[in-house]
């Protein structure tokens, strides 16, 4: 185990789940990296190359199937692995990695705005929409369609169990759009009303694939069968470089407290998990901050992305949870 | 309003909304039919379908769409209209609308026996089977299928907002069928991993529509994505006559308070329904006592029925509550 | 060739192609039979037989692929054939041919008034419906609609080359409903945009497909691919008996003049028909005088029919034009 | 066991498998009966009631699951139980049975001619039309085209692994009709250079599923991809009453020697059954003697049947071989 | 507004819809632009980038949704980007430009070409290839196919209301390639007949949607019910890097006058645009000089344009008309 | 023809069509040239170039539509062009081109062992995996499944005319895998059953259409029908560049005596080819070795590959004979 607190601090909270948004955990591990790589005592690159290593693999062993933070970990072991290439001095290697993470941030503040500015331009004039349970990356889109001068309304299901629908409620009632709300299996009604659906992700797949909250899947399904369009909202951190070596996503189980409660037998049994998968035939398109795209595209993003050796070295023995 | 207390008291509980279900509510309106006439002191035929008339416009007024009650309407008045036609004596009379209302209870206990065991047939030993939300036609299914000594497993979902779902927990757990439940939006997974979905419906349409608990359609199109049998089960009495003249199922809308509590604001709306409505191309087979058939042939259903002229007069007003 | 100057006339109009709507026809040879057979000097049942088989013969001899007055033969000839199983007198038969013509007449007054009552069912308050080219029958429902107080637009295209939909135009116009119009090559982007679809027919198949004015099936696919509910209108008088039988309906040839001036070459064809065929899958519904039924109840309704013998026997002759 | 030697004959010969097509053990049984009842010596109606019930429980006893012998016995047993109801003396009532035989063979005589007539209206002049291994029904309607003069040709597949496929290549060779012929994989590129499928089936369910040779079903799906038409021939013996009660049609499995040879390990195993099952979306038509209807239809065919009473109650029995 | 007569001239002609196709006004731009920087006064690279800012801002001011000329601008502006990078001298910048545009002028002479070689690869000896509507580059394909000595035929329709499908008519016929004529409406009948479809298009979007003609997104779905291989022929100057950022096309209403004459009523209104939108999954191929690839890749031919940085944060404000 | 012995030996075999798989014969091309090279005499590069370019020609003249040894010429003159392009010696050049051959030597041999890899992911523990006819890139991943301690079984059948399913059965059996045959006409049973399709292919196009043996087409529409995901195997030697140009593959037909013996008179035609094509929409993923992707990001595949000038401009007269 790294001996950094920063480090440290975030393999705790990533291994007791305490960690928020995908997108966050991304930004603190680079940030804990850095701050280690910043304080570290290593007399050649060699040596903090080895420190890195351990510290990456730490992290890797506790991270669940979050494309975000293994995503900015191939970025941040990737300039670490072209210095080593290189030659680069420890300093040098220092310099890198620092100016790694500040890009990155600087990066990650822009790729929402843009994918929000991008998304709405799909949001139009006296629309109502259809989202599923909610995704910050998907309010912000309606934020800047609402700034735009649009008027739109929104519906929304509750998406059971977490009802984060009701989230998206509150959030939309004060952005001062209107706003709808029903239980998800009325999806087959609703959605033929609306005029587009938006959806986040959490993963995006090498094939095209969507992993998004469960209730996804069926309400494309129903756009498909009314020709309704249907976005998907996700910038690049969210393409899964794991995915194009067949590596499954993880998914995390329906909680039996959340479905029943005590006065059924144990012998009924809850089943079901919080994510499903929707395939790219059912997708009109995914806007992400490089530009709108098809799903079946994704292998040309990620092609972009200059996976690091090391990290997809790790990606089949993490995935079995052998690493 | 008629005066007869049998009458007087369906209708009211009609009015009131306290009937039970669909195919109960037929049977009692029957009943109170045959009391009145039984009770009758009309010293002629006129005077008695005078009577009969006065009482089953006083029942449509109040009905919902149901169609199993006014199919029950279909039969009696049809027998009425016909002694009409052949200038039957008021005894006469009397005593074929007794024998109607006879063999329509006796058709009754039948009907749902043979629904049961010809929809056993579609369960298979080592099943797993998909059931929307319950259904007691469904559930004298499940149970004639274990009666015959086969092996199987339910999965079913909530169905929210009024939880039916976990009444099917409790009903098939009783019965010794292994049962598992999850959130209505985990469809696109658990379908998938099923052999056959079975559900009821509440009305069934001449184009072969049917309207069934809400979930339903998107349930269906999952089933369809994978080739999974979907099966209805109704009786005859489902399939409505009304429809037949493009009148219109009515729909419940979900109660604001089912899906929202006081600390939303009231601009926020609770939107869409209690039922959806799944086409005839995603349905494998409707299990009825007449044998398991195409949605398509609904109308050939229809046929056999010989409506009553007088209640088809009154459908279009009725559907407009201009009765 | 019959005597009869009021079958001559017929026959006539007929080869000439002077006759006017399908239904038209079919009244107007069953009230020239019925002429004749009033007029008739027949001493016996036996030469009021032969006398009708003449005149059925010339008939059917010129008749071109319509199934309404083929439908009115079968039942004019039908009553005929019962009559002979009788062994009826000759003034029995011409009474039973008289009255068989009567109700012929007032079935086919009944029958449009239905089609419309049960089609404006279809028609919802501020609806903007799309109608293919012109149909008297979808007029009326149209019509019907207004006149229950409901507003509601209409779209349709010009229908290339006889601009039937400018006829729309202006019969919507004098109704009084608002009316858009664009050309045929729109439907891809203005059905989307409407609540339903209205075509009528010119044959229903024995297995529900339809034949239309060219243009209704890419309008029904455009339908489909977004989840707008596709109606025909079309009393029975259109569901075709020889179809059961496997003969193909007669279409008529796009006319050179109509496409192309003297300025081309003759080496420069002009292809296509005027009708084209609508699968039975595309279709929501067909709105017949006896109820909404799917079209793949075809079946169901021509077996209601009781074709008459003799007609179908001339069938397969006829149409290979060897009668 | 029934001590009429015919009654043993046919009984032994099924029980065997020693018999031809399923049309042809329909006749010999019916054929086999109508001998019993001649030669019965019963002194009354229900002595000879009890003599048929015998002799029927032995037939099904053995008989495996064949519509057309089963519609058979439904109309024999039909014809006896209504001389019961009208409580016939035992001569009429072995009269109405002789006559009810008679018409049996001359029906089957006809339906035949039927469904080769009306199929012959969808082969057209130049025609390039698929069939899937063999059926004597294709075969006849073949025929019929090429007498009416059409020239056309025919692509068969092998049908493994009975190459059935190489008996249609000999006897369209004898009609002089041209044939191409190739390996089963292939239906994926020859089914589209065709201008339609013919099959023949084994049965046809109440929901218009299609019970036929082991690769129709995939044929359906490439036809269904190419728009072509697909054919089912197929007279309504073919259509089984045992489907409206849920009861599975019994399908034989490939042997193994078919397959493999001994130079495999019993260990690999050889699975999969001689027929598939084709839905009725895929199927334009099924051509009947009654005329070519939509699958979906199937129902309203089953309901003009009149089904025994008697047989319907042993069916679910038979079904699971506990008659 | 520029001073420099060719960029005048150029902006008044758009400005005044004076163009004509969108690949030569792609020309005329960047000529008229390279003709200002050859005449330019500009002492520093900073006076001349401002100069060519000035007069680039002036064209798009004016310039419609037309891929080509702003795909051209991304080219030219790119230049000077790089240059301005680089630091280079005015001298260097005049050059770097001037080659600029010496090479999109060759790059669009050869593109064209390469799109006719690979598309004629798609025409076969015997073909019977639809067409809709008219495209110089589907006329070279099949010009060039021509020239390869292949023997087909050309179907199209009409293409209202600009009729551009007669002139396909006229220089099919030019070309000594058989052609046939007939209405829009019959695509359904015609396009089932034929063994491609080839059309141009006037935007591939970032997901391969393609902005056509009115009429060819119907054209589509009929190919894709039959299985018919739709190609889409477009270099990839018509990729349009707008919709990357969600921008929406521009889309041309349909004159009045060009449905209705005097005779209507104002009230009856025209409506519909002159082009449709294909999606992806309906389309083969696009046939493009880089080469034949499918619909989805367009991410990828967009991503190796190395779109302009200034012309991509012109295009929100231009595409709100707000420039 | 090149004197060189190696070289003139593959010239041979290939004519003659005595090679093996088409990865092994892309590796005996290559090699044959690189010993050409190693043993020139060449003085100077023009002179070697020329000696290349002359043994390529000899090669190109025989190789029939094999992508993997025209992908490895595109490698080895690609080579060659850029030593021409920056001017090398002759000593570089050979050197350039040695180091070349040894690349690919060492890529192929990393390649299939990661498609097996990956693709092994899609395997498992508990499966019954559907394999069409006999691949070693699958028959490599079953093994690597396999080797990761997962119990799964493999269903195939014959794929005749080759019966190489078969040869499948031998090797499962020898891997210990369990494994089960049938018909290829029972894929419309079977596929349904399991749990994935696995299938290799002979070549991908630039659109993402992949060339497999026989029967892979149907097997893939049987797959979508059931959601069932189907996996092409396919390293990147696969994807074929002259697709990119419109080129079709070149395709077998089956030989006569493969399915008719001598008792069939010659009009009876043979038809059909050992391949079919299997469209983008049907396939949920291509797995290669450079990880998991949608078909229709075959573009991006292509893109990636630098083809060489030289062999791209021989590839039209080579797809029609003419070289």
């Amino acid at each position: 185990m790294s001996s950094h607190p920063d480090v440290r601090a975030i393999v705790e909270r990533v291994r007791k789940d305490e960690i928020g948004g995908a997108a966050d955990t991304a930004k603190e591990v680079v940030d804990a990296l850095s701050k280690m790589v910043r304080d570290s005592k290593a007399k050649n690159t060699k040596a903090l190359v080895a420190e890195i290593d351990g510290a990456v693999l730490d992290i890797m062993r506790v991270m669940p199937s979050l494309a975000p933070p293994i995503n900015a970990l191939h970025r941040f072991v990737g300039t670490m692995e072209r210095g080593e290439a290189d030659g680069v001095s420890v300093e040098q290697m220092k310099e890198a990695l620092q100016q790694s993470r500040d890009q990155f941030f600087e990066w990650a503040e822009n790729a929402l705005g843009k994918v929000a500015q991008y998304g709405a331009e799909k949001v139009s004039e006296g629309d109502r929409v259809f989202m599923y349970s909610m995704s910050s990356t998907v309010w912000r889109i309606f934020r800047a369609a609402k700034e735009q001068g649009k008027q739109f309304e929104v519906v929304v299901t509750e998406s059971r169990p977490g009802n984060e629908g009701l989230w998206t409620v509150k959030e939309m009632d004060k952005l001062g759009i209107p706003v709808s709300v029903s239980i998800d299996a009325a999806i087959g009604e609703l959605i033929p009303e609306c005029s587009a659906v938006f959806v986040g992700a959490d993963v995006i797949s090498s094939t095209g694939h969507a992993l998004c909250k469960a209730g996804t899947y069926p309400s494309a399904l129903v756009a498909k069968a009314y020709g309704i369009p249907f976005y998907i909202a996700a910038d690049t951190l969210k393409f899964d470089t794991a995915t194009l070596f067949g590596l499954p996503y993880r998914n995390e189980a329906i909680h039996r407290h959340d479905v029943l409660d005590d006065s059924y037998p144990d012998r009924a049994k809850v089943v079901g998990h919080l994510f499903d998968e929707t395939p790219p035939e059912l997708v009109t398109a995914i806007v992400t901050e490089i530009g709108i795209l098809h799903p079946a595209a994704a292998f040309a993003v990620l092609q972009r992305m200059n996976p690091s050796r090391k990290i997809g070295e790790m990606l089949p023995a993490w995935s079995r949870g052998e690493l």
